[in-house]
């Protein structure tokens, strides 16, 4: 089965999601029966093309700055002409994430689903403001509507929690959802001050010059609701969530946490109260004994407590440009498989 | 969709499994629309039942001990003619294991398969012997061939494997794979002797009479078969495989990689070598840095060590009664899934 491929945003994660499929395209043709072929990309900075017979990766990924250079093409649609009024019949839809607005993906994502596309995203944004909107929407057109990689990158987290696990009984999840955080924590765990670790961190690129998301613990806010309505049937609102980040958290905290066999974390977590689900986000001090204690560096993690297993635990890297593009490729073969 | 179950063997797994059908069975009949029936159950010890109606199973769990009080229904049915001759549709294996010839699991799953029934099993001793023609057998007869507990009971591994990780190319698995020496070893670390950790564990029901199919290391081998088998491709035998057991590790060899910063672990491993894959079991010594390394008690836990995510590990309970009983449930979902 073929798959055309319209990519709104060409940033690190998009140009991550194309350098795979130019290097292991044959190969998801060989071994799942996926064709899939990027007819549009649109983005506002690097450009956008549009050739309906398919683009050549390769030339893309040699452009990757500047699009206007790739030939014989349609340039210059928008985004949202990319997502109506090209041939691509899955949108892959990899903007900046706003957690307060959701935009641009969310006009982008309903834009894709009302014209009748399956569409994929890794942007946290629309997905934890408006996921049971665009589930119905997805639903009433006959679409799949995915987005592993808004959670742990292309770790399995949603699809561990929704298929893997299906059958058991989840009482909370659990998790190191932020990377950026949680390689600040290991650092200063180390002895080092919370400004010479972040700015460590900006430097190596984990963490922006405005590094609020992370460190104010928004975009582990994120995950947590969409942990808690995706897999776990909430109904939780951004502003539900009682929210805590790293940067009240001083080096002598963490040396009296030490002091006592333990260590602090950014934890996201959901858990059921009677109907309700409910969540939160805070640095929690954890025993060493508590595996997510051992979660060190930009690793993330996720706990599964349930009844029949009682703790099940998958941990892998929760971003990276080629890390999040996969969790676009793994969103493809589970949506072929549903073919 | 109803399916009708003929459960072979009614030791503690399918105990479990009925256990969980008994409390479930309604919650998932209304969350997958399926609906699961026992018709069949054979024990050549706890005696055999069949109800072409379906049998109670509330009723059945009441007399676990001895199904010959059982009213109104089929008596004595041995294992094959429950397998051919009811009209269960779905053959659940779950016979003890034997690692050496696989019996009498392999002749249940070949009846099954040849009689064009989907066929489940936690039995180890089947898969890793005869993985490629079972699965091919059902391949030829059009049903499903599921086994997600023989490798971590129902935390999900090869469903990890083969389906969240779709795509990833995975150039080694390793892991704790059996929990009874994990527990020995977590012990032994405590600075209690081998002889002493093994009566411990055999006193909590952990540990058999005559321990050698998990301390020489036969049961982690027929668990790293089939990883190397059905998550790599590959094509191991059981006399392939590497193994040492931990019977010759003292306490000595585990204090001295306590004073260099390590723990043992009996570990199972495949990874690829040219064309080839490669399967080892034994006792490593790991950093304490290694996520297996924190891995404590009876718990299992698999790395898998990939080209896109580098490591993702999933830990989780290896074994137990409803842990394991909950695989099938994992494998029922699967199958319905696939219809």
């Amino acid at each position: 089965m073929k798959y055309k491929i319209g990519l709104v945003g060409f940033g690190t994660v998009g140009q991550g999601f194309v350098e795979i499929l130019a290097e292991k395209g044959a190969e998801f043709k060989e071994k799942y029966g996926m064709e899939v072929e990027v007819v549009a990309i649109s983005d506002p900075i690097k450009g956008s093309v549009y050739a309906e017979e398919g683009l050549n990766l390769n030339k893309v990924l040699e452009l990757k700055g500047d699009l206007s250079a790739y030939p014989n093409c349609v340039k210059g649609w928008d985004s949202i002409k990319t997502i109506t009024a090209t041939n691509a019949d899955v949108i892959v839809e990899v903007t900046p994430t706003n957690i307060k607005t959701g935009e641009p993906g969310l006009t982008h994502i309903r834009a894709a689903l009302n014209n009748n596309k399956h569409t994929i995203t890794t942007n946290k944004g629309p997905v934890a403001l408006a996921y049971s909107e665009l589930a119905a929407l997805s639903l009433a057109k006959g679409v799949n509507f995915r987005f592993e990689g808004t959670v742990m990158a292309g770790t399995p987290s949603l699809n561990v929690g929704l298929e893997a696990l299906a059958g058991i009984g989840i009482k909370e999840i659990r998790g190191i959802l932020n990377g950026t955080t949680n390689y600040i924590l290991t650092n200063m765990e180390q002895g080092t001050p919370y400004s010479d670790a972040l700015s460590e961190a900006q430097k190596l690129g984990y963490a922006e010059a405005k590094p609020d998301a992370d460190v104010e613990g928004w975009d582990a806010l994120a995950k947590v609701v969409i942990l808690g309505n995706v897999v776990m049937g909430g109904n939780l609102k951004v502003e539900d969530i009682e929210r805590q980040g790293i940067t009240g958290l001083t080096v002598q905290d963490i040396e009296t946490a030490k002091s006592e066999g333990k260590c602090y974390k950014l934890i996201g977590k959901v858990w059921r109260e009677g109907n309700q689900v409910k969540g939160s986000v805070e640095p929690q001090k954890l025993n060493k004994s508590d595996l997510l204690a051992q979660v060190g560096g930009v690793r993330n993690a996720i706990t599964f407590v349930t009844d029949e297993l009682n703790e099940v635990t998958i941990t892998g890297p929760g971003a990276g440009r080629r890390e999040t593009g996969f969790a676009i490729i793994s969103d493809l073969i589970n949506l072929h498989r549903k073919q």
